[in-house]
């Protein structure tokens, strides 16, 4: 898989992808993450990639000179499946979303920055839009880091055996039961019984239970979709 | 406001706190945001944060001690308002919340790695989960940045006029209208006429209906919430 992400601020995207999983993942040739400075891009002699809006409101605009030619020249590169546009009124981000984008061969991430981005580059150049949540942030730089990072670690290889993708949250849309560790008590809190009791089929029965009982409580949505219910 | 970060990974949060507004913030006074290693409170000689977890399942689970260590130093220096854990079942974080959070004083952000954290932390130290949403990454440390980001971005002062916080999409139930720069015409697509009209009136009631035309098409949960219906 390859993700090309553009931005006005690759200085805040890069240490990220040097780090942990997705480093990993392009050590072992099984992701590659290229960052592009959308100012490389614009015709403007100040290296400008924001104007402000017509019709007078407040904050700049990202034009859409610079942002075509990006995906232009990575296009001319390779075929992409998606051209993914970072925004609060996206279609929001979820599991199921992230397991069908880590499938996917070459992808491109445009991070919004400012007021917004010219609305034609959302109409003509954009094939799908995410949001990762009901929030507004300063700019997509963040969505997009949490978009790669979800697809990325679904990708078979990336994550070992210290870290199992398939008992997950959300993978079977349940949450996941509790976890704990040693010492087996601290500050008088003592770890479940159960757990220390080396019967495997009793333990794996309290952490399904534990799992439901949560789900039930804090997420019943979740197990409507299980039933086939949404 | 000031923000302290436990995490396992500072070396993937810190650059992004040198950018941006974040960093505004933090030179203008109105934020203070702490990286902190939970390595250096851990009283293992090697370092280690993490464990086997109890009852056999793969992964590795971050132990109690440093943790309690870390935030009990943290105490020891003042007051906290909340202390924050970021995680796939947790409160689903929306713009509301960012700003309820926003006026806080003092917040700690635990950031959860590998398979987990001992379930008695979030027991007995935590305040308050926060699930960004229903998606799962390799750890807590995007949450948190996201969460940061959200919050210190509403505190009076931030944000300047080139960026009004409140026409934000959420902060009125509404999705943003549409915006354009320069130039009026790009490869045949033109921006509408009328936000070239200088008509300030009509300009405003088309980003109204743009608004509501959208929302009601994209979100329309949002203007459910509007009429008090939710």
């Amino acid at each position: 898989m390859r993700i090309d992400i553009i931005t006005v601020m690759p200085e805040m995207l890069e240490p990220f992808f040097q780090c942990s999983i997705l480093k990993r993942a392009q050590d072992k040739g099984l992701a590659e993450i290229a960052v592009h400075n959308l100012r490389d891009y614009t015709v403007n002699k100040h290296r400008k990639v924001d104007d402000y809006p017509f019709g007078g409101e407040a904050g700049m605009v990202m034009t859409i000179q610079p942002i075509d030619a990006c995906i232009s020249a990575l296009k001319a590169e390779r075929d992409y499946d998606e051209v993914i546009f970072t925004s609060p009124d996206g279609e929001t981000f979820d599991q199921p979303m992230a397991n069908q984008l880590s499938m996917l061969d070459n992808v491109i991430i445009l991070c919004g920055h400012y007021k917004g981005i010219d609305w034609r580059v959302r109409e003509h150049l954009i094939t799908k839009e995410i949001s990762i949540g009901d929030y507004v942030l300063t700019g997509g730089e963040l969505p997009a880091a949490v978009i790669a990072d979800a697809m990325v670690r679904l990708i078979p290889g990336v994550i070992g055996d210290e870290q199992s993708a398939l008992s997950d949250s959300f993978q079977d849309n349940l949450l996941a039961p509790p976890v704990y560790s040693r010492p087996a008590e601290y500050k008088g809190w003592r770890v479940p019984d159960i757990l220390l009791s080396g019967h495997e089929a009793k333990i794996a029965e309290w952490r399904y239970e534990q799992a439901l009982e949560r789900t039930r409580r804090l997420r019943p949505d979740l197990l409507r979709k299980n039933n086939g219910e949404e």
